[in-house]
């Protein structure tokens, strides 16, 4: 795994990188997969060929002095995996970018793999987290947005033009809120993070003595997911109140996955993850409630093992490993 | 394909089931698919032992004469498929059943085909009907119930107890009407034909002056699917608002499949799709409305080709060819 050149040993190396809206984290591991180095930078805000430049930069810095033999990246949005396009990402602004050609023609050729966020994140839990040896299980990331990584039958399921799995636009009320994909009332719009911090900010709105209004009022005003989970743990009604209809969302919407991919277990990401046992307890309930009974007495329900770095150890996976539907064969 | 037996020549054949709550429809065929003859008899309504007895007597009759080569079984509810048993299926009153050990030892030890009554319509659309050459479809039977039979690149998810695809149970509404599963506000109790012909009851009641309160008075006060769907083609207001109603929750349900499976055909069948393009433009609206955009623009949505043959099709299919994963490599 080492060779020499120009009289030195090189030590070969691959890197994977986790790209969301605000910041990228990338990571530089041995080819036995052990992590060398990480280095976290801000997503520029432009979008489009601004975010190419700085990866690439993270990628020089990264792999400085060693030989790099494959990258992988998560990026949020929908791909064309064949043609190794990002057609859209809303988050990072970007529309038709060629991802891999761009990097292959940068890096000598080396391979190159991308997947959406949510589904290399699951490739994360898969090798190094929660999900370490199953074949069926749903990896749901529940911040912003909502996004999901499916395993069935040891295989992510792609779909006709390869973006199946867009768990988060499960609609739950036909005539609820836009949603950013210009539906109406899907389950995003119900449980992410960000509706949340706006069942938070009703609740306050409609009870000033509450601590999530005393909160807030330190925050201009402002609520935040955080704040809900925290105002619950001190046993504020206002913030109960909020926290349970937003998850109690979230644990129907995922009854509804339970229903149809009859997974061995499922994994909760992403920031709202972070409040733990409280969530498990309400998706529970309602996985209780309405899965089917052989589905729902034959799944695990959990939170990430990995946290806010499953997505860069699924990049590293993806960078070792190639193409994600193989990827259980290396357990 | 023909030998001498005791001097006459004895044609193979393989013979497909499609079994329901209600009637069993079969057919026998030579090996190259060739449809000698079909025989439909009543399900026995004791359930158990009574429907294998009845069923064997059906295979004895359609393979009278001729050298049966394998069996193909459509049967409604949920399987373990890997031992062959029918875990649970309320339709036919099934708990338990070892159908594939029963028909094996009864048969001389032919192969014995089963799977789920839908996804053996969907085979069935896959070779004969709507679905020819498709890799990824998603077939719904809306009828008594709504159940579906799912292709994803080319194979069928199966799950960890091999019941997954129970799109039916998607939750519409969390605090809806009790479903059969034991959930509450599954698909299933807002659009079957069970849901289309409540609602019609509803709207009859409602409004005594209309038609569908004409039609029911008829029928000892009693609405049908097929009232709803006769008297909203003759205009009445009463039938046109249950229609709406119930086949918009499908349309809704159907958008999500949409998002989730990014299939590149929808197939409506069972009862409810002889309604036709009246279900399809109400489908077709809400997935305009609630899918994603490079789902919608990919998906083509019609209604089935075989009608209530599709799953007496699909027994045929799986008996020639076997396991449904690999059926898309014989088109």
């Amino acid at each position: 795994r080492c060779f020499m050149k120009e009289g030195k040993t090189v030590a070969k190396c691959v890197i994977g990188i986790d790209l969301g809206g605000t910041s990228a984290v990338g990571a530089v591991a041995t080819l036995s997969g052990e992590i060398l180095a990480t280095e976290t930078i801000p997503t520029p805000q432009e979008g489009g060929i601004a975010i190419l430049k700085a990866l690439l930069e993270l990628v020089a810095k990264l792999s400085k002095g060693r030989e790099l033999q494959a990258l992988g990246l998560g990026v949020p949005g929908m791909h064309d995996l064949e043609k190794g396009i990002c057609v859209f990402s809303g988050n990072i602004n970007w529309y038709q970018v060629p991802v891999i050609d761009y990097f292959q023609k940068k890096l000598k050729g080396i391979p190159v793999y991308l997947d959406n966020d949510a589904q290399v994140a699951a490739l994360g839990e898969l090798h190094y987290g929660a999900a370490r040896g199953y074949r069926n299980f749903i990896y749901v990331a529940v911040g912003t947005g909502i996004g999901a990584g499916i395993y069935i039958d040891g295989k992510v399921p792609r779909g006709s033009s390869g973006i199946a799995g867009e768990l988060g636009h499960m609609v739950m009320l036909p005539a609820g809120l836009p949603c950013t994909c210009g539906g109406q009332g899907c389950l995003e719009t119900l449980a992410s993070a960000t509706a949340l911090a706006r069942e938070g900010q009703l609740e306050a709105s409609k009870d000033e003595a509450s601590l999530l209004h005393e909160l807030a009022a330190k925050n201009d005003g402002k609520v935040t997911a955080k704040m809900v989970s925290q105002a619950y743990d001190r046993g504020d009604r206002a913030a109960r109140q909020a926290f349970e209809r937003s998850m109690g969302w979230l644990g129907v919407g995922l009854a509804s996955y339970v229903n149809i991919f009859n997974p061995a277990l499922l994994v909760i990401g992403g920031g709202v993850s972070l409040a733990g046992e409280k969530v498990l307890r309400l998706v529970r309930e309602k996985i209780d409630k309405h899965a089917l009974q052989v589905s729902r007495e034959n799944v695990m329900v959990t939170t990430s093992a990995l946290k806010d770095k499953a997505g860069m150890y699924g990049a590293l996976a993806l960078a070792l490993a190639g193409e994600p539907e193989d990827q259980w064969k290396y357990d």
